[in-house]
């Protein structure tokens, strides 16, 4: 095992230290947010901060970064108050990926990145066509993280588009058979195998431990 | 596709809507959290909320549930301000997917579920020696989220150990082959299979569009 300390951290060369720091979680969910301005110019960037909150009421929460391109994602939220969240599958890595380039405002990743828009009656954000799981959600609050000048949002999913064959009795979503993906680092795109579905844990009777 | 509303999503079967909304957001990375109490008692937890927050100060960030097993985590880290994040591999699915289960205070997860505790010198909080990617982190600040009664941490991390192998010459930590897991819903876990590795991306020329 190699040992970093903070000093070790610091004095690590930029690019470096970038995807060292961005891989050190493993596996990231990968989703598509979507947004629309005032003037009606739709926007699509990708994120890999994404977070669940809750599930009464449904909460989510995203990690929005200082001065990048995403920017005119939290922008339009702030005006709008609503942006979708769309699953990222194996079919749509590339486009997904490519929405993290730097356009300018007036230009759509929708359009660039050859995304089709796809809305929903009574809901302004634009949702990917081509995404198979896909949630509206209102804005709740933005919340200032200081220490670092990053903002997190808290929203709350208001409506869900799934295709049906992906949802079990259960109201489990299938990944696998979604073809969802998930990033590592900044630009590692991964497919999930399913390796183990555990049980409720309960705690064992007195002095048991588990078996290795 | 099948749409839910926000009324259809507020009447589902309480089981179903857990797992439901545990799925939205496809794969969560998967990671152990260690602690320590002032008494010298240690904490294992598993959690699928946490997320990357910046890499220059290094930061992260920790979605705490309300009324749940882990805020025995929550509770050591206000207590002593630091803890571990320690990345699941398939190697210890079993055993730390049953640190969820609910223990009294004084009993460690690490006794009952097979797993060792590794502490490294002028570190309070106990690492997961089967870990291959395990983070020392201090406690940055604590932020309510009053919309559902949970907490979002905020933590700097100042320790990295990393087994030698899974480190590129670029930096990027090899998650397939840590064997690093993912978690969809609450109980399915997931290895990760590389589909692509894509450039920075940058804008097209004006006018041009991604070929599909």
């Amino acid at each position: 095992m190699l040992l970093y300390s903070e000093a070790d951290i610091c004095g690590m060369d930029r690019r470096f230290r970038t995807n060292f720091m961005n891989s050190l979680l493993g596996f990231k969910p990968v989703n598509l947010l979507g947004t629309i301005d005032e003037q009606g110019s739709t926007n699509l960037a990708v994120f890999s901060g994404v977070v669940h909150l809750g599930a009464d009421p449904p909460l989510i929460g995203v990690v929005f970064r200082p001065h990048t391109v995403s920017r005119h994602t939290l922008e339009n939220i702030q005006k709008t108050r609503q942006f979708t969240v769309n699953q990222v599958n194996t079919q749509i890595i590339e486009p997904a990926h490519h929405s993290s380039a730097k356009y300018p405002r007036e230009l759509s990743e929708f359009e660039v990145c050859g995304l089709d828009p796809h809305f929903i009656s009574g809901f302004k954000a634009p949702f990917v066509r081509e995404s198979r799981v896909r949630l509206g959600v209102e804005m709740v609050e933005i919340i200032p993280i200081t220490h670092n000048n990053t903002s997190f949002l808290v929203g709350q999913i208001v409506l869900v588009e799934v295709d049906a064959e992906l949802i079990r009795d259960d109201g489990f979503i299938d990944p696998e058979k979604a073809g969802s993906t998930a990033v590592a680092g900044l630009n590692h795109y991964y497919s999930g195998q399913l390796q183990k579905v555990l049980p409720y844990a309960r705690p064992l009777p007195d002095g048991l431990k588990l078996a290795r």
